[in-house]
This record gives C-alpha cells, sequence and structure tokens, in this order.
C-alpha cells in the first residue's frame, strides 16, 4: 500500500519535494473514524507516547510521595528543549530523589534550543545527559524506581520493571499485545516498540475520552494532561509547536511529536485520539502535516488558526532572506 | 506515477522510515541506459549542477587571465564546509579579483562543519556570507564578471549576464530550452531551473564523455573535472561523501550532492550520467541512494566498497552508543 501525500514543499509554484504518511484518528472502542493510508503496519512511536509512560509514576503514588508539581508532571512527558528551565528543574528533580545526573542512563545529546546549545559551546562544555530531550522521562522512571525502592542501576533495560510498568501500560491502553510486535532501543536507550497507528490513535482516544477506564487510571491521565495543559514550554520548548499548540489550546486539544516523523493528538472534546507517521521521518512534514489534520478535523479555532498561519504553510526563506517557497499540508 | 522506495531505515529488524526516488543513467546522446521511477518531471538540481555554472568562469577566459589554481576552480563547483581551508581560500580569491566579502550577494549560514561552525560562536561572531556553502561558486561568477568588465552589483540576478551564462551552458549540456521549466531562487540567490532528471543525467553523460562536443567546451570541462579530482577536500569538505569518495577514485568518477536531496554522478569510463533525486529531500537518503546505484552500475572497486561500506549501510546510533538499525539502499 502507497501512502498519499501529506506535505508538498513548494519551490515558486513547482513542486520541489514531497511527504507521504499515514494518519489513524480513532475512538475509545478502537474504532477508526478516519484514516489515511496504511494504519496497520507497525510503527514506532518514538516519544509520541510519553504521556504513556509516565503513567506509572502517577499511578505507582510516586508522584504523590516526592510532592512533584504540574511542571515536573509536564516534564516527565517532554521532549524538551534542554533551556536553563528545563535542566533546572531536572536537576533540582533529581536532588529531591536522592540522586544526580550520573544515575540517568540517557546518553548525551546537544540540546535542542539553539541558544542553549551555543551557550555550551561558548562555556566550553559538552552537552551532558542533562540535556537529553528524555532526561524529564527518566527522571520520571527514576523517581518510580526510588518510590518502590528498585535498583535504579540498569532501570533502562527491557527487564527492569520501570519498563516493564509503561510497557504494561501501553499495551493496557492501545489494546494490543505489545509482546508480539518488533521492538528495539529507543534513541535515549529504553525499549521502543512497534505498534499500528490505529493502535497509537485508539490509546490516545482513551485518554480523550478516560470515561470506560478504571477510575485511577482516569485520574492519573487527567492528573497528567491537566500537567501538560498548564506548562505547556515544559512539554517541548521555546519555539517548538508543541509548546506553542497547547499553549493556545489548553487542555482542549493536547498534541506530542516523536522522532522520525509521528504525531500524536488527543481531542477530549470530540473524544478521539489521533496518530501520524511520515513514511519518510521528516518531523517538520509531521508538524505541517497534524496542524492540517487538526483543522480538518474542525479542531483549531479561528484565532489559532490565525496565530499558527506560519506553521500551517510554513515560508522557506533563503539566505538572502526571500520567500523561495511553502511547505504546505495537503491532505486529500 | 509512484517513485519506488530506494532507501529504507531500520530500527532492529523493523523498518522505521522509508525514502522513494527516482534515478536517470543516461549515456551522452540522451538515451536513457536505466532509470527508477519518475525521469521526466523536472526536479530543481540545486547544486548538483555547480560543475556546469562554473563553465563560463574558465571558457571566458577568466580563469586564466586571473591565474586561478586547481583548488579554486573546484571551490567554485563546490558546497563547501566552511572549514578554514575554504574560507581562507575564497577570502584570497576575492582580493585578487579586487573584491571582498561584501561583495558576495550570498546570504550568511553557520558552516556546515560542525568545528567550523563552534568557532564562530567560540569566537562571538556571526556566519558571513563567505561561510555560505556557496561562496565559491559566487566567488567564481565574480571573477567572470570581473574579466569581462561588468558590474559586479546584482550578479545574483536572473537578467545579469552572470547568471544567462551558466543557464545558456546548462541548457547546451542538458539539451532543453530552460525558459519554459518551472524556476525560481536557490537558496544562496541565484536562479534555480527544474529539469527532467534525464536531462540533468543527459548534461552530465556529455562530461563523462565530451567527444561530440566543441573542442572549447571539451577542454574547460577537462580542466574543472582535474581540478576537482585533484582537490576533494575542496568540492565539499572534512567527512563528506563527494569529498571521501572523490578522494578515493579521483577522475574515474565525479559526483556531487545538491540541496533536497538530489544527487549526481558521471562515469568517465562508461561514458554515463546519473541524476539521482530522493523525493523527500532528504540528503542522508541520497547519499545512501548513490552509493547504491554506483554499486549497482559496477562503478566501485572493492577496496572503494570496503573503504564505503559504513555509508553504504549507514549505522544509526543512538545517545548511548548502540546500533539500533541502519539507513540502507534497496535499490529494485
Amino acid at each position: 500500500m502507497t501512502n498519499p501525500v501529506l506535505v508538498n514543499v513548494l519551490r515558486g509554484e513547482h513542486i520541489e519535494s514531497r511527504h507521504r504518511g499515514s494518519i489513524a484518528v480513532c475512538d475509545p472502542r478502537g474504532r477508526l473514524v478516519a484514516s489515511w493510508g496504511d494504519v496497520d503496519t507497525p510503527v514506532y512511536p518514538r516519544s509520541a507516547v510519553k504521556l504513556l509512560q509516565a503513567l506509572p509514576l502517577v499511578e505507582s503514588g510516586a508522584a504523590d510521595h516526592f510532592n512533584l508539581d504540574g511542571a515536573q508532571l509536564a516534564l516527565a512527558c517532554s521532549s524538551h528543549s534542554a533551556e536553563p528551565a528545563h535542566t533546572g528543574l531536572v536537576s533540582a528533580w533529581l536532588e529531591r530523589i536522592g540522586l544526580g545526573e550520573q544515575d540517568l542512563e540517557c546518553g548525551p545529546h546537544p540540546p535542542m534550543n539553539e541558544s542553549a546549545a551555543a551557550a555550551l559551546i561558548r562555556d566550553g562544555l559538552q552537552p551532558g545527559r542533562i540535556h537529553n530531550n528524555c532526561s524529564g522521562k527518566h527522571t520520571g522512571m527514576l523517581t518510580t524506581c526510588r518510590f518502590l525502592d528498585e535498583p535504579t542501576h540498569g532501570y533502562i533495560e527491557p527487564e527492569h520493571p520501570a519498563q516493564q510498568r509503561w510497557i504494561d501500560a501501553l499495551g493496557e491502553m492501545a489494546g494490543v499485545d505489545l509482546r508480539r510486535l518488533p521492538a528495539d532501543r529507543d534513541g535515549c536507550g529504553i525499549p521502543v516498540i512497534a505498534l499500528p497507528l490505529r493502535a497509537i490513535a485508539t490509546a490516545f482516544a482513551r485518554v480523550a475520552a478516560p470515561d470506560d477506564l478504571a477510575p485511577a487510571r482516569g485520574a492519573a491521565l487527567e492528573r497528567l494532561a491537566t500537567a501538560i495543559a498548564g506548562n505547556p514550554l515544559m512539554i517541548a520548548g521555546s519555539g517548538r509547536l508543541c509548546s506553542e499548540l497547547i499553549a493556545l489550546t489548553g487542555k482542549r486539544l493536547l498534541v506530542k511529536t516523536g522522532a522520525q516523523g509521528v504525531y500524536t493528538a488527543l481531542l477530549p472534546e470530540q473524544g478521539l485520539g489521533v496518530a501520524l507517521k511520515i513514511d519518510d521521518g521528516s518531523g517538520e512534514a509531521a508538524e505541517v502535516a497534524i496542524l492540517d489534520l487538526l483543522n480538518r478535523l474542525g479542531a483549531l479555532h479561528d484565532d489559532e488558526l490565525n496565530a499558527l498561519a506560519a506553521r500551517c504553510r510554513v515560508p522557506i526563506v533563503n539566505t538572502v532572506g526571500r520567500v523561495t517557497g511553502y511547505r504546505e499540508g495537503v491532505l486529500p
């Protein structure tokens, strides 16, 4: 099955490049409300399921025990840009649970935020594990381990309870047996499991409309969603789509990016979940495509669309400052 | 027409992302010797035709007049990384023709070379026009203008003779009327014109086998090809595929990358030209695909393939240093 073109890249009036992809829009019962392309072949959701990976942090009681606030819970669900606000909070949080940066088992990479990356270079410093966009998620996992008195060393390994907990939660939410699906490691070292897009969308529909879930799970999801909506800069960072969109919509519409062209969304008003994958892995194309889809679903208000105009049809500016074209959604 | 998948991105044993594209392999008469996908829809060749854009520099007599050596001619055909060797040579060359960085009309962008970019940040400097990967090409164009006593101001505009000259040369080499084709501006500000891949491949086949060209043109192409082959680091930079491949093959096989997933190659031994475009614009995929194709064409010797093994099947390493998968050519 050939997935449809979701995004065109124009130079002048001519299409220079194009991005194909697939999208599933599901309700909480797993029914496909709308779809484009292949939604059955497993897709690695990467960071787009971090909200679900953070469930054990709340459900175990660890978040309460360590008095985590909304900013920390949002950070546990984040792919942050390693701005000082992010790394400062991760650092203080690690200290609160009696650990330090050396206990994080994610590897280092330069901050996604350009100014933060430049600041490290100016100061002659190498990026650390704390700058990894997943350091909040890892700190969340370590927090649960500390609360449950588990060894923290090796917490990224698939057999460690820290991983088994979220894998169980994700499987329950998505309604699939994850043990039968393709798996490997994510960029940050923890396991990654590929699920059909329709299963990922179903999981987020159940976050959007948690009525049929056990009350404790519904409450945990509600708490995480409220944390993200109240701390949009914590979920990503300055100038990032996830943060900008959530700052506009609040809890009415939550989105999350994942590496290699993945995006998920949950629409509480419509009780729908969305999962999107750009075939070629382009994150830039995924951003344009998710907005095009949300617009199609009627999920964006006029003022939000206006505020996001340059993200829906992204001007491509050359080095002399001339707009040479646009990246735009062309959802069939 | 849906182009075939040329490159897969594996995570574990599962395909995480895929890149489609098209390829034309032509002989000097414009015959399609081999092809994959659509080779008729116009494609912006971007920087992949810089060798042809440098033709007027040699043919006008400007290169002789200013005593340009092989390194400068290679730089005129380059997308350089703005390492000190590149910017130093551009700077000295501009001085030789009585101009300076302010006369370059390309805009600034950070050096493609990571160390060079970090050095600017450490020194508190902004990237300049000289760091633009096209500054060698622009200096070549300015050199011809100076030799012909033309105004240099506005040399990037489509109507300026500096642009008309290479457009004429490219049209002749490709055997197409460029005035009828989609056009806009390139990243560096000069015109860009979209040609069918088969026409781009034909142009490079004529560079590979210049027997039917006018002797002066054949000699100019020979001089540029020799310059590139003798100065592989000038055509791109440290760690870049174009430079590494040409350092291995010398004049036996020249390749050139272009933005948005374009690659061209010329194979003098076989008298063939190649043009390749990844649909989604991925440069990483284009690198893997061009090597897969060159291997298929029998253009790479065993020792070259060995030296390029990690470029043919590129390990994807996560932040904890684990190989999680590979990017690999899957030319049908």
